[in-house]
């Protein structure tokens, strides 16, 4: 961290204690210690987080009054929603879907998708919305360590699961070139507009509280399809949504 | 109205006796009757209607869980905001700002506009965050009775007025060809799911409130600049923000 300010350093030091990658699950997925069912498990959940992304981002949009920087946000729209239909992130999503042999149209349907999974990304959705725009945006700061465990796991997968193939595992290659873009600009903007102690206080917390809508969501994996392996009521059975 | 269902003759007759361009200040406008300050403080504040259009639709999308129904609705965001600095709705108002010697820096900072527009259009942005989609959508469908106005505010401004010309009123003619795509879409989905009288009933009332947003936007200018003339507290002085 040389040559950073103190206040990009404590945003990558909570990058370093609490980011996702560190995870159970992240370390099982990616070393190649899933199942089939459960990699389908993290595929339909991770669905919903990936399908309330570019609500979160109209949300932010919808509480900015300034042209340009609507503008730019609006690409990260683009990137999940696409262009036209079969295109961006979402779509790229339902191709691993259908790689990892679950019908895109059930995964599309958000059936079977857990409680817990819902209930941290939308807090996530609403914490955007209703949050001051700093906080709001620091809170996608996360994807100043995305990089990093997109190249994880997209080697992990490539080495250990018959269903990764360049098609099927699109989704993480193009978040490769994406996040990075977007990462950028977020930083730049909230280094310029965390002026105060408290301004980044606040865009630190909102750090933290995004590792944290990202941790629940593989802790409620972990505990439903890995130890103890309780699925609740509602949630995804390993023979449902197949091919 | 032959041929159309019921429900499609109530909202354009909704239309007919509500919109905004039978107000006396459009009347006024068009027919070459403003005095140059008159259309400055017309530019300045419908300028705040521009502004928040954007942050409405994305508050729209925002609550859109179908992909394929966000990317329909970004297209409205792009028309306004454009995809670089310089284009869009947006930047073709401050074309026509710069047009009636009003500083475009000025009318962008947003000072000067009335109290009561910035209420109304709140409003506006208010209620397609809260309301359900229905309701959200059918708000926006005043957008049928666009293309009228704009042919007649085209051919007035171009007839009475020394600033109207191709440039300076582009924003109009892009509108010509934009509002159509969108009402063709958002009145086709208004049809498919208003499905119940009460659907109807709240699509309908949704379009009421939208001529209301608008109609009082133009009383709250007639008070202040044309009878009696009464410029609030805070109103644009019409010495104010000039080139």
């Amino acid at each position: 961290m040389k040559d950073m300010s103190d206040f990009e350093a404590r945003l990558h030091r909570i990058g370093a204690e609490r980011y996702h990658d560190k995870h159970p699950f992240h370390i099982l997925l990616h070393s190649g210690g899933c199942t089939i069912d459960q990699v389908r498990a993290w595929v339909i959940n991770r669905y919903y987080y990936q399908s309330r992304i570019p609500m979160k981002d109209a949300a932010f949009i919808s509480r900015v009054t300034d042209p340009a920087l609507r503008r730019e946000w609006r690409s990260r729209i683009e990137d999940h929603d696409g262009r036209a239909p079969g295109e961006g992130g979402i779509a790229r999503w339902l191709k691993l879907a259908e790689g990892v042999g679950l019908d895109p149209d059930y995964v599309a349907s958000e059936r079977g998708i857990l409680p817990a999974t819902k209930f941290a990304v939308d807090a996530y959705v609403h914490f955007v919305r209703e949050q001051p725009l700093l906080p709001a945006m620091a809170s996608s700061l996360t994807e100043l360590f995305a990089p990093e465990i997109h190249k994880t796991r997209i080697a992990g997968l490539l080495k250990h699961y018959d269903f990764a193939n360049p098609d099927t595992i699109a989704y993480f290659e193009h978040r490769l070139s994406e996040a990075p873009k977007d990462v950028e600009f977020g930083l730049d903007w909230v280094k310029a507009h965390a002026v105060t102690e408290a301004d980044q206080d606040a865009a630190a917390n909102a750090l933290i509280f995004k590792t944290e809508v990202l941790w629940a969501q593989l802790d409620a994996l972990y505990s439903a399809y890995v130890a103890p392996g309780r699925i609740p009521p509602g949630g995804w059975q390993p023979n449902e949504g197949l091919l």
